[in-house]
């Protein structure tokens, strides 16, 4: 019998997945699970983008370009420049959501066994799209303690080998909700033009920002043409994470030449999708302005809950809609799984991410859970409640 | 300034690609071009498909699960079995074009170095893929001469290593338009058993078939659970190329599970397109009926008048809706070049896809091009017409 790849064996399972059979034991027994586990927000998509796509007049779904409609693409640019970020659509391809973007970075920079600097804890997918394209992901470890800020630069010098290619960031970060100053982003900037390294930035969660402060892009700092690539996606930002929309952004024209390959391999990215997504460009600041304004009142209520909580320790995010928490216990991921198994209240559990999964270093983060503040204020409200109980109980 | 990766260098540009800009230069001039060159049908999408995401009520556009919903495979799955391939929902996963499941079949069975045997001429984006994946490819030619049918099992038999995975066919094929008899699928399973290969077999043609043959699956062929990979797609099936759903199927459970560590890496499959390939599954026997007959009309039409251009030699295309003609000249790539930029009958010219880029052996295949019947029968006539007069006032 011929055998799977030694790559797909060693691929971990997301740390979300592997407790979804303890999940539906819980629906099974009848349980309210309230999801802080997963970062499907709850918010509406804006009507005009649905519309769009029900009003299409389309009678060949036909591929589009591999770069991206043109139209879409000019109009992603004037997003852009809204955000000082000065590209054109000649910079730009569109991707099958920010995941896609992820992979064809990766497969363009980086050759099997090169390897891709990550302060961690980082987006646990990281690890799927780098052992896909044979990367070694090499973290740099960023701490609760000083809320998940950038590591000093002596630390990522240290990590540097001739076979690095790149740094990459999420900003603001999944699952920290940390947000990069202009100061560490020009660190960063000053690391890779010295070391001839890339910047690769997941910006996908840019909009998310708290308490008055501004995202600050990689390409909005200066001489960063030849190093910065972006990774954007419209999933979170226009709470249309179905359409499988992002895009890779860079002004390197080798990056895009050689992006662009890869894009032509796969053909197009999702027609309908396009079209939600070029209409979801037109909404109107006010729809963000809500949006802000409720996740800033959860990330308020969650956190605040959180440290009334004893023996907790929670990350402060300021931006995204995630947080790291450190738990009095050893083992989150049992205790998560018990969660689900074992306990609730009046019918009641919750469901969350334990946080060994964003780390790659071995045994770090095993106390610690990410929570996805995707839920209503009262369904916060009610989740920590239990968490607390769940705490005071917990036998492990 | 950093470097892009090696493979992203390598990685050729798609064979069609390469002409774009001088199809534009031809469009500047205000000639009309016949596009012979892609395998984009022009048939129109079942209306009930367009329809069924008109009618849309979604409210907030979400991730799907990563295999697909369970609704649809389970579609899936019955639509296999009129076709006498006995799967069930939990052997699929549901993907984003045939692409991506040829991104998966290859990542979950080949490490980098690892080689995986394709007869050649093979749908060129094999490469992009492999690529990608580090994967070799290992090319057994098949000759115009014999219609590009399997060829004999000893030369197979004699490009085998350790490091071969898999045997990877086409069926019907693109660009050849062959289509594998049951004794050939019969022949190909044997050796995948008897040196513990994968058989993967992209079978998204399957449809389209001609001349009162019957397609015969990889999945029908006994004993085939353990080794057999089937990719699929809706694309040109339906004609809803722009949807981007496909789906990879194995009885094998480790390579499902594999596989699906792939798909959660990038989440879900796009949700809309999801709704309009499980409304494709209702288009009645009629629309195949009339697609089948309007394609088999082209192609008959086409295979003529290509034989009586003198010098021209033509494969007899059994199924999908391309062929390879070997022609005259001694470079397809110059000679497809001029057609565009300084050859026309009339104000009108053709674009051909020049087949060196279906090769991957050196040198081979220079002659040839592949046409796709995508156009209506007038068109191709016409285009004919065109490429007979090319042929006889060709300096090159
Ligand atoms: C940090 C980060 N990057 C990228 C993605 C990928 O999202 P998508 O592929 O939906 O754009 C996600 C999704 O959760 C994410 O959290
Ligand atoms: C042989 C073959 N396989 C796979 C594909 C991929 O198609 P898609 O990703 O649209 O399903 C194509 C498209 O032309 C093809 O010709």
């Amino acid at each position: 019998m011929p055998i799977v790849s030694e790559k797909g064996r060693s691929m971990p399972e997301s740390p979300i997945r592997k407790l979804v059979p303890y999940a539906e034991k819980a629906y099974k027994a009848n349980k309210t699970v309230y999801h802080l586990n997963i970062g499907q927000p709850d918010i509406k998509t804006p009507v005009a983008v649905m519309d769009a796509v029900a009003n299409h007049a389309l009678e060949i779904l036909a591929y589009s370009r591999s770069e991206g409609s043109e139209e879409y693409r000019e109009k992603i640019a004037r997003y852009y420049h809204s955000k000082n970020i000065m590209v054109e659509a000649k910079d730009i391809i569109v991707t099958t959501g920010g995941s896609e973007a992820l992979l064809f970075a990766m497969g363009s920079i980086a050759d099997a066994g090169d390897e891709i600097i990550i302060p961690e804890p980082f987006y646990a997918n990281y690890n799927g799209f780098a052992l896909a394209s044979g990367v070694k992901i090499v973290p740099v470890i960023s701490k609760i303690e000083n809320n998940f800020a950038l590591p000093p630069i002596a630390e990522f010098e240290k990590l540097i080998t001739p076979r690095t290619k790149a740094i990459l960031i999420c900003n603001p970060g999944n699952p920290t909700g940390y947000l990069y100053s202009k100061e560490e982003i020009h660190k960063l900037a000053t690391i890779v033009k010295k070391h001839d390294l890339f910047l690769v930035a997941d910006e996908v969660y840019r909009e998310f920002v708290y308490d008055g402060l501004k995202h600050y892009s990689i390409l909005e700092e200066e001489g960063m043409e030849n190093y910065g690539i972006l990774v954007d996606s419209v999933s979170k930002r226009y709470s249309m994470c179905g359409a499988r929309i992002g895009c890779l952004v860079s002004k390197n024209k080798e990056v895009i030449h050689t992006a662009l390959k890869f894009a032509q391999a796969r053909l197009s990215p999702p027609t309908f999708a396009q079209i939600a997504s070029e209409a979801a460009l037109n909404t109107p600041q006010q729809y963000f302005d809500e949006v802000i304004a409720e996740y800033k009142d959860r990330r308020d209520t969650l956190i605040n809950l959180l440290k009334g909580i004893p023996g907790v320790k929670v990350g402060y995010p300021k931006g995204a809609f995630y947080c790291i928490a450190e738990l009095p216990i050893e083992n989150s991921d049992d205790f998560a799984q018990w969660l689900l198994e074992s306990f609730d209240v009046d019918g009641e559990t919750v469901m969350v991410a334990p946080a060994a999964g964003f780390y790659s270093t071995e045994g770090v983060g095993k106390n610690q859970i990410r929570i996805a503040y995707v839920l209503r204020k009262e369904s916060l409200i009610k989740a920590v409640k239990i968490l607390k109980a769940a705490l005071e109980q917990y036998p492990g």
